[in-house]
This record gives C-alpha cells, sequence and structure tokens, in this order.
C-alpha cells in the first residue's frame, strides 16, 4: 500500500491563491488480533504492518524474548491476525492509561516501582560522532517526511550503521515497526541504539527500556518522566541531538 | 504546579561537553473519575488540569451540550472528579481505539459512517490574513514551548483574537484544555476557529466537529482521514500555516 496520496489543495503564498495537487501522508487503521482475540485497533501509516504488530505486542508486554510466534498473518491489509505459542488470554486490566497525547495501554506508574527489576548494565560505549552521524542519517532517509512533513521516523543501529528504518504518522508506531522487525529477524537489541525524531516521553523509554536497549536518541526534547525513567533504569538518554550538538540527561558514562 | 522543571544535563556542542542546567518540559500523571467512576489516566502538562478533564469527557462523548456538570474537583493534583446530571454509566465498549501515536478511544470508523449527521453548516467568513495572524499569536504565546522545545499550544479564537490558548505536553491534551474551557466558561463554539500547533490527524478533527468548530488551522501537516473526514463533515482544513503561506485542503469557501 502507498504512503502517501495525491490531494488538491488551495495553496495561499503571499497574497496569491492557487490549486495544486500535493502529497499527504495517509492514515490506515489497523486491527491486531492476538491468538484469536481483537486485541487493539491503531491508527497509523500503511507500511510494516506484520512488524507493527508484532512491536506493539512487546512493547504491550503480550509478547517477550523466549516466546516463539507461531505465524503473522496480513489480512485485507487492515488486519493483522498473530499467533503465539503459549500465549496468554488476552485482558485488559482496570483502566486505560493514555499518554501524552500518544497513548498505549501501559500502566507507566505500576512499572516506574518495579524499575530497578529491568535494570540495563550494558556496557556499551557510543562516541558522539557515531551519535551525531547515525541522527543525520535517520534524518536523510526519511523520503516520506521530506514529501509529506507528516511523519516520524525511528531506527536501530550500532556504531556503524542504521540497521532498521521505520516511517510511521505516529512516533510510537515507527518504535514499535522497528521492534517488531529486529525480533522477527533475530536481531539482538541489548548492543543497540535506538534513535527517533519524536518527543522522549515516558512511554517511548519504556519501549527501549523493555528490549534492554542501552542508548536512546533523539532530534526532539525529553520528558521530566522520560529523564527519571532512563535514570533509574540505566538508559543513556540523549535530546535536541541535531548537526553537531545534542544534550546527553542519563548515564553520559557511555558516550566516548 | 509547575510545567516545567530544571535538570542537569551534559551538553555536547562542536567537541566540548559541559554541565549545565537546562528546562524540561514535566510529565504528570491524572486520572479522570466521572459520577464516582475511573475512566481513564492521562500522561499530560500539569496545567488547567479542570479544563483537561471537561474537554475529554467532550471529546470522547460522555459529555454533551445541554448535559450540566455538578462539580468538577481536583483531588491532590493527580486526580480530577467530575459529577455530571444524568451521566451514563461508563462502559468500556469492545477494544481500544488508538490513533496515529497519539492514542484516545474514539471509535472513528464508526464516525466516519455517521458523519452526515455532524454536518457543519456555518457561515463564518474568515480572512486569510486573519488567519495568518491568529497563528503567529498562537506561536508567540508558547513560553513553555519555547524554554522546553517539548509542548504543544492549541487555541480557540474569534477572527479578532485569540480567546483560549493551552499548553500541554500531547496535541490531543491541549486541545481537550481548550474545550473543556469553553463549555466550562459558556464559550459559543461553532462559529469559532481552532488552532493547534499539531498534526491534522482523524482525531483531532474528530474533536473539532463534536464541538461543531467550522474552521481548524495547524502550522503542520494533514492526514489522508483527516482530509477526508474534514470534507465529509464540512470543516475548512487548513495545513503550513506559517509566515505568509497556508495550504487549504477542505471549504476554501469560509475564506476571503
Amino acid at each position: 500500500m502507498k504512503s502517501m496520496e495525491e490531494v488538491e489543495v488551495s495553496k495561499f503564498r503571499r497574497g496569491l491563491q492557487e490549486k495544486e495537487l500535493d502529497s499527504v501522508v495517509r492514515e490506515h487503521s489497523l486491527t491486531i488480533f492476538l491468538n484469536g482475540e481483537e486485541v487493539v485497533n491503531l491508527l497509523c501509516s500503511p507500511s510494516d504492518l506484520e512488524c507493527l504488530g508484532v512491536g506493539y505486542l512487546l512493547s504491550e508486554g503480550f509478547l517477550m524474548d523466549g516466546k516463539d510466534i507461531k505465524s503473522v498473518l496480513l489480512k485485507e491489509e487492515d488486519r493483522i491476525e498473530i499467533e503465539i505459542e503459549n500465549g496468554q488470554p488476552f485482558l485488559r486490566k482496570g483502566p486505560l492509561t493514555i499518554t501524552s497525547g500518544c497513548g498505549r495501554g501501559a500502566t507507566f506508574r505500576w512499572f516506574l516501582d518495579r524499575a530497578r527489576a529491568w535494570k540495563i548494565n550494558s556496557s556499551l560505549k557510543v562516541s558522539r560522532e557515531a551519535v551525531l552521524r547515525l541522527m543525520s542519517q535517520l534524518q536523510n532517509k526519511s523520503k516520506l517526511f521530506q514529501s509529506t512533513g507528516g511523519v516520524h521516523s525511528a531506527s536501530l543501529a550500532d556504531e556503524k550503521d542504521v540497521l532498521i528504518f521505520k516511517e510511521d504518522i505516529g512516533r510510537h508506531n515507527a518504535m514499535d515497526k522497528v521492534l517488531g522487525e529486529a525480533f522477527l529477524r533475530n536481531i539482538k537489541t541489548d548492543d543497540k541504539i535506538a534513535l527517533t525524531s519524536g518527543r522522549l516521553s515516558s512511554e517511548i523509554v519504556l519501549k527501549i527500556v523493555k528490549r534492554k536497549i542501552p542508548v536512546l536518541v533523539s532530534r526532539a526534547a525529553p520528558t521530566s518522566l522520560g529523564i527519571e525513567l532512563a535514570e533509574r533504569v540505566g538508559v543513556t538518554l540523549i535530546g535536541f541531538a541535531r548537526g553537531e550538538r545534542m544534550n546527553i540527561y542519563t548515564h553520559p558514562q557511555r558516550l566516548q
């Protein structure tokens, strides 16, 4: 499916209005089923939907390392059916937690209390130059953003190169697509770097923690809870990584 | 409560790393109760929480014009208790719909099918110059964004002036705060203009439609579903409104 479409727009510029064709980003509806049960309906960009389904299940704790995926089936482009070995039946417990305008059902406060159990002790070292180079790669790869201005991008990288790159209208979806593909391709994540174009709110940090990724970099700003969580769990959190600068909010010992 | 806090940051610039204090935006947890029942837990900026609570209930259809609010009570800064006359008991029906990384429980597809019932027939006319002037006011007012780079802003305006201005780490929350305050202050919305710094996805358009606001303007990009919904319902949708330009995606007849 195409990730953008052409629409007729009335463009107004310095006093003149003209009709033109322009590209806008597509917003697509996807329903995820786990072992036959409907889990969630996402609005997303219509690409890498298998990765998005698997990544969503990882981020929400329905799927963990060591669990086997029996099948991932995309049907009619708007439903994805995932079968997991010994999958837990899906139960929505208690009320929904919605995050900074970018909601997923994660129970953040519950998690913060137990953060020590998730402690990341990776001895990974990365050079500051590599971080800035990877961020500039992320930006150059984002052709859809360049055409439409309407998407976020996310990546998994090692110090040398971007290994996985995904785009989506939602910054959470973009990261879930990356994490889902890493899981499906059996790429280790606990020695890698995660990159995002979006803000570093608590829930983005939470996704990274669940996959034991020791370094998270963004060109955008962090929030207080994002920093608090990264500090407690041991993630190196870097914001405003643009051009030749970056802000290192937590665990700077991993940077050389 | 303060909307930002100071944190120690290692700033790296052109080869030099230095520790500095910097402002980051706060991310706060708020639980909304309706007639004694827990509805949702939001992560948000800790300001205008009464407006956010009421606006959320409006956007999610728990509260409508003609309903009376008996009380809005903020307790311990992290729970808001709202009592509504003849409030419906809260029932989560079916699976959750999550939007473009910015989720709320709205059932968008259901809505699109019934869009005709919500038709907006407002005869409001606005000059293009007024739209651009209002957007520039929105940007100038956003002191928190200027300090932290981590928030969205939203406004309700008439052609002359910005009437309500709110900020939040989430673009949905910022708009809900605006709509909540308009409801609490009995400000008519069906002859006004809504402004946002965020993308025009289907769910932002849906909020505007529910309050019968005929014009929605953003400095950012629209999505395909945002445009489709605005077209069907009769909202004038304007994106990329920056400096002296803007793109008018739907119903340009309201612009002079």
